[in-house]
């Protein structure tokens, strides 16, 4: 396997460009059609999931357990390479702070919208833009059984690095659907859409019944919550029962309230 | 009003000196007793809490609305000073990136610890680093009803700047203990300690009862999860159902389905 590691310096290097660019910029994700995975964990997931890398690129001054997992996840691809990096320039490209040496380039795949709607739970994601809070919300989503994940146009691309990272793995368990206007959903999904809204609706604890049929829970932006146009298509509007002396809930904590209020139901449903 | 404004535009002054050392360390919170309080929103928060504040910083580039914030926070406390400051100085004095163009500076305000055991729910805070997920465990607590929170010495300061901005005001309705060893809470809170734990444990959704008096809900950080101590002290683990192939939740997203199934509990067991 040795043969194929690479010892690259130079910041002009195509490849080194072309891993600052996607570190850096939405459009470069697009562009290139992959994206980079930071970090001992990612690279344990797409190891186990056996994700085919485009490329692995290390730090010289990684440690062992990076230089294994390297090895193993440029074996799942033979066409992939290894890029050792110096220290400096490797902190130059990697796209997250206190990265940990490894990153590993793989394909960011979308999926194809269905051709038919699909009797299938999702969340919609409206205008969520920061990039922690859009990678937790995959997280928490695929935790509770909802592998159906779409976004509007102003929502934090699903596969930049930092969403990546605090995906922790659950981009590659998922079905994710960018682009998607909030009347697409009809079409894409049999599902009732359900708005999380902070500011009136039925109470999500109190409401019988919601979670016996498909479910498209759709949550908004940080502040100005969902926007017209989503709470217009939305089937039903729900509030979480939160003290008085408070706004509302963070967009990724109100999301795992509805997603694990509906798996319980389901859960305890089935028994 | 307009005679409590100053303009300060050397950085070697020595308010301008305290508020860049606030941002940067928490030694420098725990050293002044004060924290800065970034944006539109704490400033909103502030003013109808009555919080009566150090000093208000604007840039000169802030918006009417900040200004007006400015005087009513400044009107709260006759001592209080409203500094402007050039753009450039207030963006090298602030401390989050995308500051709205005012700070309030505030006292950072630990609870005094209780001196016998009260009968009152808590959240315990095991080694969690990240000032987003403390500021959105302060605010997510808050919101189900769980005003004492508690935090172990490695975990993120409460008043740092990051977290403050985070908890989105929550912090004024909490009350904040830090340096709490495990082994405290017993002579701090008359409840139970349910350790969130996600390699075992009780199913939180299927075991009843737990939530029939006061709890003591404790988390752990992102990966390690509770350390063996915190296991130690636990009267009982509990475990979320999620996903097979998912390993866990994000430590925010765990507190809100925790700290939220109790609170719906008691909600439904009230009617």
């Amino acid at each position: 396997m040795q043969q194929k590691t690479f010892y690259l310096s130079s910041t002009s290097n195509e490849h080194v460009k072309r891993w600052r660019r996607l570190g850096e910029s939405t459009r470069a994700v697009k562009k290139f059609g992959t994206t980079l995975a930071e970090g001992l964990h990612l690279a344990q997931v797409i190891c186990e999931r056996g994700i085919a890398p485009r490329a692995v690129i290390l730090s010289e001054a990684c440690s062992r357990q990076a230089r294994e997992l390297a090895l193993a996840a440029a074996g799942l691809e033979a066409q992939a390479r290894i890029y050792e990096l110096p220290a400096a320039v490797y902190d130059q490209v990697c796209p997250v702070e206190n990265g940990t040496g490894i990153m590993i380039e793989v394909p960011a795949v979308l999926a194809d919208r269905p051709m038919q709607p699909i009797a299938a739970d999702a969340l919609y994601l409206d205008g969520v833009q920061d990039a922690g809070n859009v990678g937790t919300l995959i997280r928490t989503a695929v935790a509770a059984g909802v592998r159906h994940i779409a976004a509007s146009r102003d929502t934090a691309g699903f596969w930049t690095p930092k969403v990546l990272r605090a995906g922790m793995g659950a981009h590659f368990a998922a079905r994710l659907y960018e682009n998607v206007d909030v009347e697409d959903l009809r079409s894409m999904f049999a599902a009732r859409r359900l708005g999380a809204d902070a500011r009136g609706g039925r109470d999500l604890f109190r409401t019988p019944g919601w979670e016996e049929t498909a479910t498209v829970w759709m949550m908004g932006a940080e502040g100005p919550g969902l926007s017209e146009k989503a709470l217009a298509a939305a089937d039903a509007r729900f509030l979480i029962d939160i003290e008085h002396d408070c706004e509302s809930l963070n967009v990724g904590a109100a999301a795992a309230v509805c997603l694990f209020e509906q798996r319980r139901r389901r859960l305890l449903a089935s028994h």
